[in-house]
């Protein structure tokens, strides 16, 4: 390790539910295969906020003091033992959760499915919200110049879009309907749009989102609180579901025709009830995102070549000091896409 | 056509619900690329049932008299002008229901979900429950002698069961969770056995069909009335249900593992309450099966190899005359698997 | 049929090898189901340059005067019986096949197999270099205002390069070589950018043919007259082999990574030497393209979208006297790329 | 580690080119994750008879003393530290090869790509013609008391023909062609039987080979020494190529149909000829298999249900000591199949 890595450093603390400090805490030391990161931007995402204002996402229990923050860019500072593709200096983005590598999951090539992933900001799992952390060196993914550090952190969420447009076979014959315009639905529009789908129709209650929706390639917007998807003769050959609203998946799924594709993105609690007569008269095949596995490649052509615009989801920037505000601006204030948090600043 | 054919013939007709009566029509007339049927046997199937006891299977309603029976067997008698793949006297299985053949959906090799499919027993559409039909050409698939009339029949019902395991990916690492035991869920356990599947557990609440099952392959059944598929510690890569209890699709869903596949053959209500998160969490997919699409080639296959027993699900025999009588016995008597019509006795 | 369709018409006709002559031809009447259509522009494929040369391709043979010519778009003039989806005034891209639609290969939804297509200029077919066809209404797809006649034309070519592309699946994490900078090269070349390929090296050895590919997007050009792939240490995760060269397929083909894909896509000779072992140690999946199904929704949106620039290959333009000329230029011109034939003019 | 492991164990060593001798060794001690297995029985390979001809396999050059043998089964006598899934006394199959797990290759579940695989009897890694192995926890997999050690050693070849089958995607419609009946070929006609293929076709040049491959399950045997695949009107859609014989290679691919798929098992040399047109005119697949990936679940699944039977490939049994004499016999001896090595005898 360099000489110019310090001994400590500050990280935000979710102590308990609405409760984040900043505290000293040593630099971690990378492990073999590991490298340690300078963090240089990290974005606010929902389940952030989710676990600061309810310390729980499902079986997930904060029961220990927990550093959150999972879509974190850096700079490659020290290298551990056996590191053989990364050099200090390098800027990458993070690729948060670390499978076992061995298990059947894994072997399968569907890693994001390991029981054992150690995913960041995820009980007992640190994450970001700090000033370096460490990574096995296949995760690091480096970014070239072109990407800004904030554009490189959002590789995470972008990643979410490819796996979902992945899974729903997304191309250049493919209406698709995107339900939810926060951060997740306008970067699965965008590279529904990237990968050529003539028609994305994007759905929301805020007219502001559907504004940026508009700006981000939207081929028509939606707004669900005075119009329906019926009244507005949507049809789709595939449904983004980005809302985890429950009210929006029955008729969102009903404007899906024969042979399509039903990708559940959002979270929208345990049991939802489906029009099961339509997916079944149709044969349309739903099934639901968890993480993503091997989308950094894909994810990060599409923004470096401008298909996918990352910067303009940014709305706020934070030194670490103020991630508690970061987390309540991303809660409370409907402008807010995303807030990033900048630890060295 | 031949001397031999009538002009007029005997056939079985739902004058409206829960009516059903023997009257005098004329023999059909082939048309081009059609052949003329003399029907040998026809299974009886719960929507035969259903369109006698409700007179309507969601949209399709029953408004004028409808001749039922959409599982036939038969030899060929006649054939139209262009027929130049069948001959008289050749014994075929009736892929019952004929596609637009040009439209998008029958382009893309899915024609099951073809909107101007013509599909026997559906109004307005004449099924089989008579003396002779005529079909296209292409949709009477010979059938080798090892096969019954009676099996020959059933090759639609095992349709269902290939279609489903398709849409599923049953293999020789797959374990098959079956919910129901009716005659699909029979046909669905014996392809999944067929296809290499190493453990196949069946479920249903009468004690009489497990047995069926366990005598057909199944490596394990589970009673649901007194045993939960939870305590029973199953645990399945593939769910193909086939009991359409909307009581039945949630618990067993929830022994899916990871990246497994649901297949949702039996019918439940248009909207079923259903586990999304988990789902979502282990990135199932979840499936319909809407009729099939070449399915007879690996139907006769499975059928003629031995490795499918259809014999074994007939459990009446009677004569066009007592086709109420095995419609009533299908509905109402517990030992009922699949009567058999058979119209030349 | 409207007042104003003549009785007769003009047609380009091949009478014997390296003979065409403008002739006077009966105007096609409409069957069941078909339009009628006045050709507005009809591009010339290395195809009917063949024919003319050489009087058949492979097992084709022209027995018989023909007409050539298989890239049409034009304008709906009349309607035959039972048309439903178009009307006269329509504009529209004509995809040059029609199927029989109902054998195995049809129903399985892979109609360019059909062992009965007929294909336009295909002996004993005739084809578009002349001033009406007609068509199935199915294969008549509706074009929007923003493209050219020309390039509605040329969604025949962008047919073949998007037909490549999703049997090679390129998508935002996809290396791809496209050896050929001819019109299908430079399509192949455009679809594999329009689906987010990152990097896109085409391979010619011409270099004007190079030029206009790095105009179209090619991230890198390699003239292999002067420059081997593996000096150029290229690497691909596709092959989409558009040259016909059987020169250049194997050290092509060495270039491709571990389970990459190969889809020929010109057409090289009966036998070619490939590099196996390399292929079966990488598990290479190698394939080949004839024709295409289910590509025109695609390849509008691509042309519609800007996406593809297909006016871009238009090197030529001449009436329908000149077709002959047209065949020559792009046998012989250097500088051709797409002679367009416009016989209305 | 328990008392009874000695410190030392005997091994056949090839010294060099056609020189193996047996040599006293250390038994070899687990490490985290790893159990040490006695091996039971060892199944020859050509690929073993190769290397002791000729000291290399392309790229793979014996340049020091190296233990051959890649198809074993054992009994785990110890784990080292963190094993958790196995315990001593369980008697396993052994996956010979074990990746990195982290690389690109293996986090796409295509593990057997792997660049930094260790492969048992590859050079420089030992295999199993000894009496203890060490091996990673996942790749020994456990197996029921009703397969064999015989059995559990084969189930690695089992698992190329599983591979082969998968990438066929064979099944109940699936004509197959399996070209060479040695033990691979044996084995590919199993599972495509057992995956309900109607129709196994199997060639060979040694009458006594189809005489097994018939017992075996086959539905035609071609002797092609005096009847050509041609004469004999085969047709497939899918050919196993596990000759390795260019010769056989041509005439085969020119029998599959429209659609089909050719798997390269057996390896035939660098550069072969291929009839490239008939892949492109009726878009035949062409790969190829390099070992395997996730394989043993369903070669288990196969060998245990009876499906496949592996015992009857085993021709000759023999000690550690007679090891060399086991690889000639496997390369001179007509009617050789599989002979296997048991250390402990």
């Amino acid at each position: 390790m360099t000489d110019t890595v310090p001994k400590t450093m500050r990280a935000a603390v979710l102590r308990r539910v609405g409760e984040l400090v900043l505290e000293e805490r040593p630099v971690p030391v990378p492990g073999p295969r590991e490298v340690l990161i300078q963090v240089r931007a990290v974005g606010i995402c929902g389940s952030d906020v989710h676990y600061y204002e309810h310390g729980r996402i499902g079986d997930f229990v904060v029961r220990a003091p927990l550093i959150l923050g999972h879509e974190p860019s850096g700079v490659v500072v020290a290298c551990g033992a056996d590191v053989t593709r990364l050099s200090p200096g390098q800027r990458v983005s993070l690729e948060p959760g670390v499978p076992c590598f061995t298990c059947v999951e894994c072997r399968l090539g569907r890693y994001n499915l390991c029981p054992d992933m150690r995913f960041f900001a995820t009980p007992p799992v640190d994450g970001a919200f700090c000033e370096y952390v460490v990574l096995h060196e296949e995760f690091a993914h480096p970014v070239p110049d072109s990407l800004s550090d904030d554009a490189a952190a959002l590789l995470e969420p972008l990643s979410v879009g490819v796996w979902s447009a992945r899974k729903a076979r997304v191309g250049p014959d493919t209406r698709v309907l995107v339900t939810g315009a926060g951060p997740i639905g306008l970067v699965a529009l965008q590279v529904a749009r990237a990968l050529g789908a003539p028609e994305v129709v994007v759905t929301d209650v805020r007219a502001q989102r559907l504004a940026v929706a508009a700006e981000l390639g939207a081929t028509m917007t939606v707004d669900v609180t005075t119009t329906s998807l019926a009244d507005a003769e949507v049809e789709a050959d595939v449904l983004l579901e980005c809302s985890g609203a429950p009210a929006a998946i029955g008729p969102a799924i009903r404007r899906v025709r024969p042979g399509g594709r039903v990708v559940l993105v959002g979270m929208g609690g345990d049991e939802i009830s489906l029009p099961l007569a339509h997916v079944q008269r149709h044969e349309i095949e739903v099934t639901g995102t968890f993480r993503y596995a091997n989308t950094w490649p894909a994810a990060i052509a599409l923004a470096a070549s401008g298909a996918v615009n990352l910067d303009r989801l940014v709305t706020h920037h934070m030194g670490l000091a103020d991630t508690e505000r970061a987390l309540t601006i991303t809660a409370e204030d409907e402008t807010a896409l995303k807030p990033v948090v900048r630890p060295q600043e």
